[in-house]
């Protein structure tokens, strides 16, 4: 649907041209995230500051008109796809880092700024931000925000949420609110900070955001353990889990994808592995030679071939290539696979791998699973060509499956991805409708007309 | 005004005998907490079940009876008072620990389980759960998610909002909800948990939560750091906490605390000392000795006297002792003191003690500060007699300056204690009009009628 013209006058009034796209072919590439999925925008706005974004929000609610805030795409559930047309609100332009106050141990961003220049300008001062997915270097930390996105290091340092100090942003209908503290602890009012964290831009645009710093550990040892299968695998990561040493990363390899990563790199694997552990463990450097005895202790469970230590920076890029051909080797294999990233309690990763493996028989699909199991956080990749209507029927039922059985095993359907668009219709299978009806009206107050990302992250509601 | 005689009936149906008051004698107790405020509630329901307590909110929706929950009352700013009187849910008997999970690093509990009993469950394992407030012999879990409750150990580790996966919980207006999740990741939905943690039982009565146990730390080291002056002290905090090593206890007190221990208690303290830190520093008994030497290199700024490490058990409870001196000798000078828990960011401490003794000049009042520095958490204590009329209006605008200066200095004005009745009018000085409608839009979505602690936590809207 066009817009009005009236609309897009008063749009041109608020930007100057460099800051808006209204052309068809200038706004497609602005309906795409990392999902694949597309829906063009009719506009698209750059804003550079937080009034600019409140004059924008009050105009798009005098024409009821959808706005959609991005980062830079790179998220994987189509969450920033603007399926109602409308504006999309993208803040790449806003990337300014405010401040940075290493004796608050705070770093004050504005949401366009990417998760790699924070950490550049956090490690200046000898700290870093923990929340670090792959990919860091482009994703913005408004994305980040949006999402809850979290990466390897949640294992010990949690995710934005339990990284993020307050927030400055612009509701749906075009409030200005300030969220949190500048401190470390703060109980006045309610947690709108965590409310809008994980919202995925349906309550409130972020326009400027007080992260936490953490001191950069002195030091990190990376090791490497091979297992003849999965259960054994399975049964390393519980015992590693319920020792005292929380390692910085503990990623998980499952046998399929090491033979994927065994004819598609030059990643050394002994033969016969059935899984594999990288593990990382940080700290002062006096104490992690203890630390790393008993992780490999832990990690030394029947079925375990091999752990190795890297004792050089070269030892350790050896030991990551392995994880890092891994995602090059799906995508050759399998360029439309789909990927899941289910979250199960530690203990029962090994009930979940068996169920996911007669899950695949069933099917007939080849299920390739890693990601970071210290949070039990699996990515669970269904290998299947969806333009072929058999296999996508297939992986249909298989999901359904695959979600049921990590509810079953007291899990939730997604650690890092969201909800977006992908997930949206088995949200419900999680959270019960008397919960959903709250958020529901939650997001009412952020946003009473509903323009704000709307459809995204919560299932819509039934016709009542 | 007393019960409906139909409401007492329908009550008299959903609980045994045992577990219900009416007689006004026996409710008179349940109209206090520790701030000393009181209004008698009309009865006091013991529910054992999240069931009861649906039917029980369902019925007080039914007659518009308001609805007060309760711990065991050691909250100091009247939130358990139930000012409208009505119902008192007092949860102390839902007192069980569900589950302990150590392979999964949780617990779950029912919301009247002791802080203590928490510990002692999770200790059994080699866990602990980090909040620890001063009453955690006898505060409830129910109470520390409530207000958010912390300790000396958050500094560290961190509050209940980072230390809980997941919540059920009975909404104002008797429906039934779960949140979060039972995993350390989840982004389906959005975060009620952390809305729910720290509303001072304004949005949903807690009746299960599932806490994040942390494994316990392997050794602990305690130094006595004394400073000639509050100056010197406030430098050291900062620079403590601008250093890598983090100490999972950083308590300060200033000089008038010091002096009072030093009349109403045994413990020895250097002559001439201005202020007075605690640190703990805890970790892996191979890296305690760097960094007990790192804390030590920070604290040694220049103004400071002694720092002493307690090498024996004898030697801990020594140094503790001068803490631990501090409340009753506080309790005996002024019974009736104010205790504000303001946070400002470390690095202003500084200037916040500054402006204290400024303020105690001016309006003549005795101000003792102490507190948890590392979050720049300071209980600042106007130790008036509040039933002298004069100290009484003294108080008062040496108060509303307090907080004025908090706030200047980024700070807020309860970092642990909340707001309830006793800062309901100052927190529209901290949190603007917008974000505090939008908070009571929230408040609505929960609890239509606004039965649940109504009047707490937010100051009343403005007519409009």
């Amino acid at each position: 649907m066009p817009l009005p013209p009236d609309f897009l006058a008063a749009l041109a009034n608020l930007l100057p041209p460099a800051d808006l796209l209204t052309e068809a072919s200038d706004c497609w590439t602005y309906g795409y995230d990392n999902s694949k999925r597309h829906a063009p925008p009719e506009a698209v706005a750059f804003p550079r500051e937080h009034d600019q974004i409140v004059s924008l929000v009050c105009l798009c609610n005098e024409f009821h008109i959808p706005i959609t805030p991005r980062g830079r795409g790179t998220g994987t559930t189509g969450a920033t796809v603007p399926t109602h047309g409308g504006l999309v609100l993208s803040l790449e332009r806003m990337d300014k880092i405010l401040r940075v106050d290493p004796d608050n141990r705070l770093l004050v961003a504005q949401p366009g700024a990417t998760n790699l220049a924070v950490q550049q300008a956090a490690a200046a001062h000898g700290f870093f931000w923990p929340p670090d997915p792959t990919s860091a270097a482009v994703c913005t930390i408004g994305g980040n925000l949006a999402y809850n996105s979290a990466g390897p290091r949640a294992v010990k340092y949690g995710t934005p949420r339990e990284n993020t100090l307050g927030l400055r942003a612009v509701t749906g209908d075009g409030r200005s609110i300030r969220t949190g503290v500048m401190t470390t602890k703060g109980v006045v009012g309610y947690d709108l900070t965590r409310l809008i964290i994980g919202s995925e831009g349906t309550l409130a645009i972020i326009t400027e955001a007080v992260l936490k710093l953490t001191p950069k550990p002195a030091a990190k040892r990376t090791l490497q353990a091979v297992y003849a299968d999965l259960d054994s695998a399975a049964r390393a990561i519980a015992a590693i889990m319920a020792q005292p040493v929380v390692p910085c990363a503990l990623e998980f390899i499952d046998g399929s994808a090491i033979e994927m990563i065994r004819s598609h790199s030059r990643a050394e694997l002994p033969q016969g592995a059935g899984a594999l552990l990288m593990i990382e463990v940080d700290g002062p450097p006096t104490s992690l030679e203890e630390a790393v005895g008993e992780i490999m202790r832990a990690a030394k469970v029947s079925g375990c071939l091999s752990v190795k230590i890297a004792t050089t920076q070269a030892e350790v890029e050896a030991l990551w290539a392995t994880r890092k051909a891994l995602s090059p080797a799906l995508r050759t294999i399998a360029p439309k696979k789909i990927n899941e990233d289910v979250v199960v309690p530690v203990s029962r990763i090994p009930a979940l791998i068996e169920g996911l493996q007669a899950l695949g028989r069933r099917h007939e699909i080849t299920i390739v699973n890693f990601g970071h199991a210290g949070n039990g956080n699996i990515h669970v990749n269904l290998l299947i060509d969806p333009d072929d209507p058999r296999q996508a029927a297939a992986a249909e039922h298989c999901l359904q499956e695959v979600f049921e059985l990590v509810l079953r095993l007291e899990g939730t359907l997604s650690g890092e991805h969201g909800v977006g668009l992908v997930k949206r219709d088995y949200v419900a299978l999680e959270i019960d409708a008397a919960t959903l009806t709250l958020m529901r009206g939650i997001k009412h107050q952020f946003d009473p007309l509903g323009l704000l990302n709307a459809d995204k992250a919560l299932p819509p509601a039934a016709i009542t």
